[in-house]
């Protein structure tokens, strides 16, 4: 951008730029857009960034984000206090949200154990987690971490620790997904769908 | 975004979408990336577009985008003076600098002629490019307008308008653009190609 003298727009196209999966020519399209708004619009979208920024917070149970101290799903007295889902992150949890499949209660871990990254177990919310375990009211808990490395070994270490609180630990299942095509599909994911195969 | 009780995200989730481009899981996958930010980096985020906002403005001798009063463009001595070429928005000078062919100054309209959105030669900068022109020193104006309706129209008005000026008004040439496969041509660009070829 150095062709052009204006170092605020310059700037701004960076900080879009910045943003994950937008490209040099998107960050200066959305620049331009913003200086096409209406400078009561523009302002709004800078407060919106930054009252985004200053109110959400984690709730104090399930660690997911919200605007209030426990957030809606664990106030919410229509769903099962029994069961926990354990995601990796708030995003996982709008999936779940999606299926209305799942009636009981998150907890999000904000991120998964992993050493190369100097991630341990204490830098993710597990010790939260077995807090919640531990009053005795929770009869399952299901391991929606990521199949990824990372997402296994969290599984793995955090069913040893909530094993002895007598606590059913299960683990969502692998298979081929909805609509995929045979062919297609890797021989690990087509292995586990194979061993993990039901009576039709 | 219903699930969520964090009507600040889902508020600043609704600004990116509001964005050109960007659909909702962008929106998302964007304002989940903000909250990931230090506080710092989000507060310089908002600072960006509200200090585009507020600093930028349009040069007043050939209303591009500048910080200036008069662009750097403008002002450079080694620029010549004799030729203007007439674009329709800043994106366009942005464009033409990156070729590095062209010595000469630029003028922006802001917009073309479209009676159908109601843009009429008043709502764009035709004055100030007259007021350009009738000082005497420029003996070219190239309409670089886009080869749309509108864009054809707005040239052919302005040239109307130059002519009488005594100014020799020419326009980009049309032909298949360099690096594309002829037989995807449309009928027009090709056709033009074709009337427009020239001497090898």
């Amino acid at each position: 951008m150095a062709q052009y003298d204006t170092a605020s727009l310059a700037n701004l196209i960076d900080h879009f730029a910045s943003l994950p999966g937008i490209g040099s020519k998107t960050a200066q399209r959305l620049a331009f857009h913003i200086l096409d708004l209406p400078l009561e619009e523009a302002k709004q979208f800078a407060d919106a960034i930054l009252e985004a920024k200053t109110k959400i917070h984690t709730c104090k149970v399930c660690q997911n984000l919200t605007d209030l101290e426990v957030c809606s799903i664990c106030t919410n007295k229509d769903r099962d206090e029994g069961i926990i889902c354990v995601v990796e992150n708030p995003r996982d949890v709008l999936a779940f949200e999606r299926t209305r499949e799942f009636k009981g209660l998150y907890h999000v871990l904000h991120g998964v154990i992993s050493p190369m990254d100097g991630v341990g177990p204490d830098q993710i919310k597990i010790k939260e987690l077995l807090a919640r375990v531990g009053d005795g009211k929770v009869h399952e808990v299901i391991m929606a971490t990521n199949p990824t490395v990372e997402g296994e070994a969290t599984a793995m270490y955090v069913s040893k620790l909530l094993n002895p609180l007598g606590v059913k630990v299960t683990r969502l299942a692998y298979g081929i997904p909805v609509g995929a095509d045979l062919q297609y599909a890797d021989e690990t994911t087509l292995g586990r769908a194979l061993s993990g195969r039901n009576v039709i």
